[in-house]
């Protein structure tokens, strides 16, 4: 058991270095090699780990996903926050959030990285799915949102909120951004067919 | 005169054999040379006009786009048809639609295109963006369409209907496309702020 356990932290201690290096030099000039100094493992300890540098941006993919499902998950928890809200906040919660987060993403967005952003990208659909599908489950049961297409929903908005807003997929200007983010809970109320107004909260934010 | 015009039509030739042996042999499968065999052609020159494969499809890719949005502008003229169904039918029109192009738009999703999808994306998003403003504007003029966003709505339709049903992004079954094409038109729909039940004639073809 002590093995196993001492297995997992190095395999930890390899992903939270690689993260830092490819947030801090980029990830094409990060090399194995710079990992392995700072983890001080040799090559062979690093290959019975991980088979390629892209084997380990795609564990720190994985984690990406899950630290945005568990903030989600969180979020909806907290009965506090009304249930629309709580569901819109959580499909905002999907987009990396931590040190560094910004500069990683950018990496993911490389268009040399678009088969990571791409992995990414199917990923955090199919766990943020199921992640939302209960709140919003709930919001029909209780009358607040009113569509025969709870699932459908979620999907549309997950998908657009990441390509829209985490992608650049449109190569917006900064200034465009504050009536594209308006256009999109606009959308939102409207397909969840929830009463008109009720993100205004939320969009007077970017007055 | 008369050289740039041979030229051009060389350019032609090369860009549609090469589109022929991407759909009948897969673009990895096929190399320049089985390119330059067909169009009876010397390395040099094809190199004159190409720098490497990936440029031959890059160009491909703006031939699609551009004849998916000659379709749009076509659809889109024709007063014969209701306004709102002539833009839902301008929308769906930017998916390839030529012999083989299933084929090629598979090629086009392979993992290792990754890069030329997330091209494709964002050339087509803007050209078909301006191809339907039009279009949307003059609805809104006609009281069809009720928004205050119509530029974004067509962005998201767009997006949502490209990521949905070409790329895969979901990796959905085919037993699951009905309901998410009708769930796509009824979000259409509501997004639009069109009469309810405008576009139950589209979604009946799904039932």
């Amino acid at each position: 058991m002590r093995t196993i356990k001492a297995g997992e932290e190095r395999r930890k201690e390899i992903l939270l270095t690689a993260r830092k290096l490819f947030v801090q030099k980029g990830y094409d000039q990060t090399s194995i090699n710079d990992i392995l100094k700072i983890v001080d493992i040799a090559k062979g300890t690093f290959y019975y780990y991980y088979s390629s540098k892209e084997e380990v941006l795609q564990a720190i993919i994985m984690d990406i996903v899950y630290e945005g499902a568990a903030r989600a998950e969180q979020i909806l928890q907290d009965t506090s926050i009304p249930l629309l809200k709580r569901i819109v906040m959580a499909v905002m919660a999907q987009a990396p959030e931590f040190e560094g987060a910004h500069k990683l993403a950018e990496e993911l967005h490389k268009v040399d990285n678009a088969k990571l952003e791409q992995q990414y990208r199917k990923v955090m659909l199919k766990k943020m799915t199921s992640v939302l599908e209960g709140a919003v489950k709930e919001a029909g049961e209780q009358d607040i949102i009113h569509t025969d297409f709870p699932k459908e929903c979620i999907e549309s908005l997950l998908l657009m909120g990441h390509m829209m807003f985490d992608c650049d997929t449109f190569l917006w200007k900064a200034e465009e951004y504050p009536v594209k983010v308006k256009a999109f809970l606009c959308n939102a109320e409207r397909m969840f067919g929830a009463k008109e107004g009720e993100f205004q909260e939320f969009m007077e934010m970017f007055e």
